[in-house]
C-alpha cells in the first residue's frame, strides 16, 4: 500500500511564506478565536490562523490580507484555539483495535498525534510486525509515530516469544521514516547492569539521533536508578508517587505521568508541579493503555489533560503538557504541538478550556471531527496472512492436554499457586493442598487451572499449572490469545474439557477471547490482527468486551479489571508467580520452581 | 591535524553505569555543592557530582561509594555547582582572535559551550574558511559548534566577496561533526519574498534535522516578519524591545537577547518574562559580537547572565537561559546544558548566584580554570597560507591612487558624503560642497577621504569616496581589512599619502588595522588570519586595539566605538549610505549612486 508522505515544511515554504505575506490566499482560515499558545504560555483573544497546504502559514489578528475567494472560513466565534493534543508514549494494541481503527476513535477527542510502542505485536510477529503497525500508522490522517520496542523477549530466558527483537533490528528500524525512537526500556535491571545487548539497543538510537524511551518500575531511588539513567533512557512513565516525578526531573529525565484505563499517576505526581513548583516543562502527560471501552466512553487525551486540570494543574500548563513539552522531548517542536508556522495545522476547537469539550478537530488542515464524530477515513493496511494467521496449536486440544498428573502414588499435593490480587499487577505465590484423583490433581475450592498454550510455532506445548482468586465456578473455561507479553494463549479454567473447547476456538477464529461454560460460547471477541487486536472499530469491540465482562461476572469473577488479571497471567517480570511456555516462573528468584512442594 | 572526537555517550555508557552503580571509581567527584537543577528549577544543597569520560555519571546526596583511591575529589564546600555557561549566537571573529585565542580568553569566564557563526571568513575564503574555524573550534576543551553561514555575500549584487556560499555549501557543510545549524539568516526581505537560494539553504538545514538562525532586523511585525517566520528561521537576537521578544516567542521562534560589546538588548526585552510573565523556556541569551578588550576587562557570558540578573530576572531563570534553553534550542539537551548524568561535566563552582564570581571551572570533566585563570591548553589550528595571506592589493598603492578626479571643469562640486552618526550603525547620506584644485576634489573641514580597497582578487580597485562625522585632522589615514561584510580594506584619511602608507601596511602585514599621521604608524593590530583574526592572546590584541583607540583619539576622533563605525561603512544592507568594492552604495534604494550631484 502506497503511503502519501505528507509533504516537509521546506516542501512547501515558500507557499506557506506566499500566504503569510498575503500573496497567495490560504486554503483555510480559522477566524476569530482565542489563540492558547502554549510557546509563551498565553491566551490571545482575537486571531485567526491561516492554513496552506496542511501548515499554518501564520497566525495573525486579521488574516484578511491572506484570505481570497477559495480560502475556506471558518468561524471560531471566539473559542479557543488549542493544538491538537499528542498521547507521549502508549500502546495501540492496549485497544484490541488496528493503528486504524485506534485514529478513528480519539479523532473525535481531539488527539492528533501518538508516540506508540508496538510492543505486543513484536513479540508476535517482530520486527515485521512493528512495519506493519508503522506502515498503517503512516495512512492515517493523523500522526502516528512509531518507537522501535526494546525488550521482545520481556524475560530473556523465562520464556520465548514468536520472535525476538536485536539490537541490529532496532537499528535498522530506526532508518524507517516513522520512527521516533525507542521503545520503553523495560530491563531496568539490565541496564543497570549495563547488559551489552541493551546498551546497543540504545546506542543505535541515540547515534540516530532519537528519543529513548524508559520504563523504570521501581520504587528504589538509589544506585539502581541512577546506574538507570546514566545508561541514556530520556524520558520514563512508570512514577508512581511524587518523589518519583521529582527524581526523574531532577536527573534530566522527562516525566510522563499516565491516565490509562487502569493507570492512575497522575494526581499522586502532578503535585511536583502544582504543589512543590517545580519548572513544568519537564512533565507530560500520556495514556500507556487504554481499553477500546475507555476510548468509547470516557475519552482518549482530552480525559487525561481535563484531569491534571481538575488535580489543580493551571489548563495553560496542563495543555503544554499534552502538546509543545511532547513535541520538544521527540524534537518535534518545530513540527507540531503549537499553534505557530510551519507546523501542521492540528487544531482544536473548544469553548471551554477546563472542561474541554472537542468542538471541532482539524488535522493537518483538515476538519476530521465534529461534536464527537469522525469525519474522515481512517485507511486499513493490507494486513497480510503472516499477521492474521497467528495462533498455531499443533494439534487440537482436548481435555487431556491440561491433565495435571500427580507424583507417582501420592493421594494429594501442595501445589505452588498463583494468587491473583484485585487491582494490583502483582501475583502472590501461594500454597494450596489439592487431592489426587485417578493419578490426576483436581483443581478446588477457590484454585482452579490455568494453562499456557503455545501458539507461535506450532510445538503443542501446553504448560498447566493452578491460579486462585478468580472465584468461578461450574464447568467453564476462559481462553485470551492477549497474554503478555509473549501472546501465547492463557487458557483459565475449571474443568478441562471447556478449557480445550475455548482455546480450541480462538484457533479457529485467529485469536482473540473467549469464554466458555456447559460446552456454551458465553462471549468471544475476535482479534484476528496477531492474536491482539481487532480490526473492527471501538464502539464494536467494546460491546464485545463488555459481553465478556459480564460473562466473567456470570461465571462468579467479581474482580475488578479481571480481564487484565487475566491476561497479565504471564508477565514473567512482575512478581510473584507466573507462568510461561516454560513452567511456572518465580519472578522474586527469576526461576522455573516446581509445580508441587516435595512430599514429605 | 588530527582531531581528538570527545567520546559519545553510548561510547562511554557502560562506564557511567558502571561507575553510578559503585562497581567502578569516578574519575572525579565534586563534593557537597548546591546543585543548580535547571531543569527543575531549583537549588538543591548537599550534592555531590561523580563525573567518568568527561560526562556525569550520577549526581547523588553523597557520592562516596563511588570513590576510589584514584579517584580525585575536588570540595565544593557549600558552593553552587551550575553548568557551564553557553552562548547561543555569537562571531568569533568580532574578538579579533582566532577559535582558540577567543576560548582561551572565556573559559576562565565559565562558557564552556558557543555557537559560532564564522560569517566573517566565510566573505574572505568561503567554504574552506569555513572549514578552518570548524576544525580550530574542535581542537579546543570547551565546546564551540559552529553555525554555517548563510548570507556571504550579504548584499549580492552590491558588494564582491572574497568568496560567495552557495546552497551546495550548506549542503555540505551539514555534514560535517561540528556545524549544528544554519548561521542567521539575515537576508530576511529575501525570505520574504520566497528568495530560492535562501529558502534551499533553509531546507538544506532543516533536512538534516539542525537549527535555522534567524536575523530579522526590523521593527515591522507585519506581513513581511510573518512570511519571513514561515520561511523556518528558529531564532532571532535583533530584537530590541519588548514587543520584538514577545512576538517572536509567540510565533514559536526563540528569542535570543544579546549583550555584546555595543548591544544592549537584554534589559529592553527581558520585561517580557519578568513583567508580563511569560514562560521563559523560549528565551536564551547570547552576545552576538565581543570585542577582546570586553572579554579581557569585562567577562563574556558570566556578564550578560549578571545583567539578566540585574534586570531583576530570578537568578535560576537567568541561568536557565544560559544553559538548559540554548541545549534545548539546539538538539543538544542531553549532551550539555545541565548537571545531569550522560551531560559533558562542563561545571562552573560560584559562591554567589547574583554576584556570579567564577571560581573554578569544569569542562568535560577537567579543571580548565580556577579564579580567572585559564589552565589549559587551547591548540591552535596550522593556518595555511591561504587563511595567512589574503590582502591582495595588485600593485603597491600610492597617493593618486587615491586621488577623486572632479567633473571636467568644475571648480567645486556638491558631493554625496557617508555621514557617521555616534553609536548607530545606520548612516546618513549626506550632502557637501567641496572644491576642485588642479582638477582634482578636496576633503576638507568635517568631511575626509574614504576608500575602498579591493583585497581579495588583486585588481587593484580602489573606490574613492566622501565620509564625514569622525572628527580627524592633521594628515592621518586609518585603515582596516575588517570591513564588514566583504572585508576589503577600508582607509579612511584626511591625507592620499597616508592613506597609501596605512594601505600598503595593512598588505604587508598581511590584514589588521593600521592608523599613520604624518608618516608615522602611530598603532598597529596585526590581524594575519584572513585579515581579521590575530592568533596572539586576547590581552596582547585587546592592548593593541587600546592604543588603536587613543591614536584615533589624538587625531581628533572623539565618538564613541569610533573603529567599529569605521569598520561598518561596507556594510551594504545597513541604511542610508555605504562604500562598497562597486562604488557608493545606497541602502535606501539598493543602489550605485555617483560620487557628485549633476551640476546645476
Amino acid at each position: 500500500m502506497e503511503q502519501k508522505a505528507f509533504p516537509a515544511w521546506p516542501d512547501v515554504a515558500a507557499r506557506l511564506i506566499a500566504v503569510a505575506t498575503g500573496r497567495e490566499p490560504a486554503d483555510l482560515v480559522i477566524r476569530g478565536g482565542a489563540w492558547v499558545n502554549v510557546h509563551s504560555r498565553e491566551v490571545l483573544p482575537g486571531h485567526d490562523i491561516a492554513i496552506a497546504e496542511g501548515r499554518i502559514a501564520c497566525v495573525v489578528p486579521d488574516a484578511g490580507y491572506c484570505t481570497g475567494p477559495e480560502t475556506e472560513i471558518v468561524e471560531a466565534e471566539g473559542r479557543y484555539m488549542i493544538p491538537g493534543l499528542c498521547d507521549a508514549h502508549m500502546h495501540i494494541e492496549s485497544g484490541m483495535l488496528t493503528p486504524a481503527e485506534f485514529a478513528r476513535a480519539v479523532i473525535p477527542h481531539g488527539t492528533t498525534s501518538m508516540f506508540t510502542d508496538p510492543h505486543e505485536i513484536a513479540n508476535v510477529l517482530g520486527l515485521a510486525g512493528v512495519r506493519m503497525m508503522h506502515d498503517e500508522a503512516a495512512l492515517q490522517p493523523i500522526n502516528i509515530f512509531t518507537q522501535m520496542p526494546s525488550c521482545a523477549p520481556s524475560a530473556p530466558g523465562l520464556e520465548t516469544t514468536g520472535y525476538e527483537i536485536s539490537a541490529e533490528d532496532v537499528a535498522e528500524a530506526m532508518t524507517w521514516p516513522g520512527i521516533i525512537g525507542l521503545g520503553e526500556m523495560m530491563n531496568f535491571p539490565g541496564v543497570a547492569a549495563a547488559d551489552p545487548k541493551m546498551l546497543a539497543e540504545i546506542a543505535a538510537t541515540q547515534r540516530a539521533r532519537k528519543t529513548v524511551g524508559g520504563h523504570y518500575a521501581s520504587p528504589d531511588l538509589g544506585p539502581d536508578f541512577a546506574g538507570y539513567v546514566a545508561g541514556g533512557p530520556a524520558d520514563d512513565h512508570e512514577g508512581t508517587c511524587e518523589a518519583d516525578a521529582i527524581a526523574r526531573v531532577r536527573q534530566g529525565m522527562r516525566s510522563m505521568m499516565r491516565l490509562g484505563s487502569a493507570w492512575y499517576d497522575v494526581q499522586s505526581q502532578i503535585t511536583a508541579v502544582t504543589e512543590k513548583g517545580l519548572d513544568p516543562r519537564n512533565f507530560i502527560l500520556c495514556t500507556d493503555d487504554c481499553h477500546s471501552g475507555t476510548l468509547v466512553h470516557d475519552g482518549h487525551m482530552n480525559r487525561v489533560v481535563r484531569h491534571a486540570i481538575a488535580c489543580g494543574c493551571d489548563p495553560l500548563v496542563a495543555l503544554q503538557m499534552a502538546t509543545i513539552n511532547t513535541a520538544t522531548h521527540f524534537g518535534l517542536e518545530r513540527e507540531l504541538g503549537s499553534l505557530t508556522p510551519g507546523r501542521r495545522a492540528d487544531v482544536i476547537l473548544t469553548s471551554d478550556l477546563t472542561a474541554l469539550p472537542i468542538e471541532q478537530v482539524f488535522a493537518r488542515g483538515r476538519l476530521v471531527a465534529e461534536n464527537g464524530i469522525c469525519l474522515v477515513d481512517c485507511p486499513h493496511y493490507d494486513w497480510p496472512d503472516a499477521a492474521r494467521k497467528t495462533v498455531h496449536l499443533g494439534h487440537e486440544l482436548s481435555g487431556g492436554d491440561f491433565e495435571i498428573t500427580a507424583p507417582e502414588g501420592a493421594n494429594a499435593v501442595r501445589a505452588n499457586v498463583i494468587g491473583v490480587i484485585e487491582n494490583q499487577a502483582p501475583t502472590k505465590a501461594l500454597k494450596a493442598d489439592l487431592p489426587v484423583r485417578d493419578g490426576l490433581v483436581e483443581a478446588e475450592g477457590e484454585v482452579c487451572q490455568i494453562a499456557l498454550v503455545e501458539r507461535h510455532r506450532a510445538t503443542g506445548g501446553v504448560t498447566n499449572a493452578f491460579v486462585s482468586g478468580f472465584g468461578y465456578q461450574g464447568r467453564m473455561a476462559m481462553a485470551s490469545t492477549v497474554a503478555h507479553d509473549s501472546h501465547h494463549m492463557i487458557v483459565v479454567g475449571t474443568d478441562r474439557d471447556q478449557m480445550a473447547l475455548a482455546a480450541n476456538r480462538l484457533a479457529e477464529v485467529g485469536g482473540g477471547i473467549t469464554l466458555f461454560r456447559d460446552g456454551q460460547e458465553l462471549a468471544l471477541v475476535e482479534l484476528p490482527i496477531a492474536g491482539l487486536m481487532s480490526d473492527a472499530p471501538a464502539a464494536e469491540v467494546a460491546e464485545k468486551a463488555a459481553v465478556l465482562m459480564q460473562a466473567m461476572q456470570d461465571c462468579g469473577c467479581s474482580l475488578n479489571n479481571a480481564y487484565m488479571q487475566h491476561s497479565l497471567l504471564a508477565l514473567v517480570v512482575i512478581p510473584e508467580l507466573r507462568i510461561s511456555d516454560l513452567g511456572l516462573i518465580d519472578v522474586r528468584s527469576f526461576q522455573k520452581i516446581p509445580l508441587f512442594e516435595p512430599l514429605s
